[in-house]
């Protein structure tokens, strides 16, 4: 199917387009007053995401109300664990905790290599049903966390800090932080590769956990299997956001993938010299910008659209944006993307 | 009084010294059994913080057992928003919350500017009776949070992993932040002026959050207030720790103090070029090589040693000793630095 705007894309691959295009890293559920109506009818988060009419519903919601150039579809990086056979449940306000988590060598071979049409088979008929309903209007997004940052909750069983478990293993049991790494790279690629099959038009993977690493160990235990999933992804643009990994910058302009997520910390100018002019950047208002007034989004909207200059520039916040933020501001922050970058 | 061992202040003043010193953040409380027998005598955290002979107990007891380079006061930089006029309470395992917090101009002015020999009585009470017991041994580290961090807890009430309220006021209301900070600013410089005429040696800033704001925020709201303090204290050598802040080293490096700490995540030779040649670094071995074998910690602190070089470092974490370290791997790492850096 001819999408009737694939600004997205064309700018991934390093097209020169008549505008920025733009969309937001949680979009999708959080901020809707429309999302929230649909979520009050479930138990709970994971129902959500693991029944495909409604996951696919929430997805929409965004491009139908916000107007954004793209959708992603509303999923959780945590449902490779959940597949690979460690449950997660998701605390309102607490986040999601592991009742179970990875400590021997006995356990990591237990953990299934993911076949994703059966274990996630939701995300893989919410993905179809969003392409059909989409109707080609925008590009559809797929995602999957990177290996380290799934490693981390299965390690540490819940968000932390410092997450200081998981990091005690790179050190106390490198040999089994490898191999667990290894099976989740596996099932990660399995896994997007399905998504891309389903109708994925583009795959991002977020490395939430980048930041609380030396970047040594960054190196050998994050970049090395994100490099991995990009090598063996060719069919759609990737992109890559490693939050916090600003120390790799340099490293992660030479992986291959197409587009680069920056956080809202990190310099525009000195991440476009560290990447290098081959890729495209994503990024990066700091979320809380949208709790200024419409003047001040406006102003350090069109700020950050000169720093990144016309092309090879996909607009979005440096962050998913925070849940009490007030959707007419991100309707600004959209509306001024596309009003300044054309 | 003379001291016995002073090469943390000559390192700090940029003296060649015969080896490197080594001291650990948080190495007062947290890993000793020793202290663990001290606070389970108390209700809580809280107390033994306010207990200036026990405070005082628990702050030798790392230069007594571990034999560190340097002892640091027991205490807790919440106490300044405390003594303003904000209490906190120290929830187990679940970190401080404030019962209120700061929203509008007419809380900003109710707040007290601290008068330490009344209202913080109980640290400078502290800190002499630790300079008396220490009795020269070993320099005393006196230290305060710096005022964007404290200000992040006195709007935020609670740690958490955006601040999104704390950040939010500086686009809200850019004016009131700035009164608040102001504020904290004073009664800072008036807290570690009473901690250095009690007779603390060395004075050390720590901006636990300072790697959430953007870089021009982070100069504005962050950096500027570092800069005053710094400005005020001229009577021992003045050391900053901004967390996170790698997109400001360069900036830090021009600050009127002596020392600059690094986090783990800081690349040596990246942050000497940064920071300049005329500042003593300090830092910044990841805590969790703690959580390895001996040999692992030894190679790991000789690599760091080589890297920061034999002159103007002062050994320690990236950031403070996790709470679960075992002592014996700790002293692995002192004696490791006493012997490496000889």
């Amino acid at each position: 199917m001819v999408l009737e705007n694939d600004l997205l894309l064309r700018v991934a691959r390093g097209e020169k387009t008549e505008r920025t295009p733009v969309w937001l890293m949680r979009q999708a559920g959080r901020i809707l007053p429309e999302y929230r109506a649909v979520r009050e009818r479930l138990s709970g988060f994971v129902e959500l995401v693991q029944t495909p009419e409604l996951a696919a519903a929430v997805t929409i919601q965004p491009v139908d109300i916000l107007e954004v150039d793209a959708a992603i579809i509303f999923s959780d990086i945590l449902v490779i664990p959940e597949a690979m056979g460690l449950a997660y449940e998701m605390a309102e306000k607490k986040g999601p905790f592991f009742p179970e988590t990875i400590k021997t060598e006995e356990q990591a071979e237990r953990l299934r290599t993911v076949v994703p049409e059966e274990d996630l088979a939701y995300v893989i008929e919410a993905i179809k049903i969003t392409k059909k309903e989409l109707n080609g209007r925008v590009p559809l997004i797929g995602f999957a966390g990177a290996p380290w940052t799934i490693f981390c909750y299965m390690v540490e069983g819940q968000g932390s800090k410092t997450f200081s478990k998981a990091r005690a293993m790179l050190y106390k049991n490198p040999d089994l932080a490898i191999r667990l790494l290894n099976k989740i790279t596996e099932s990660t690629v399995r896994y997007l590769k399905a998504q891309i099959k389903a109708g994925a038009d583009l795959v991002q993977l977020f490395d939430s956990w980048a930041g609380i690493l030396p970047p040594d160990l960054y190196q050998q235990f994050s970049l090395t299997f994100i490099e991995k999933v990009c090598q063996a992804i060719d069919e759609v643009p990737f992109t890559v956001f490693a939050k916090g990994a600003y120390f790799a910058r340099k490293a992660i302009g030479k992986l291959p993938c197409q587009t680069v997520g920056l956080d809202w910390n990190m310099d525009i100018a000195e991440s476009r010299e560290l990447v290098g002019m081959d890729k495209t950047l994503q990024g990066n208002l700091d979320p809380c910008v949208l709790y200024g007034s419409y003047d001040q989004i406006k102003k350090a909207t069109q700020n950050m659209l000169d720093q990144f200059g016309p092309y090879r520039h996909i607009a979005n916040l440096g962050h998913g944006v925070y849940p009490d933020t007030d959707p007419d501001k991100v309707r600004c922050f959209i509306d001024t993307v596309k009003t300044h970058s054309f």
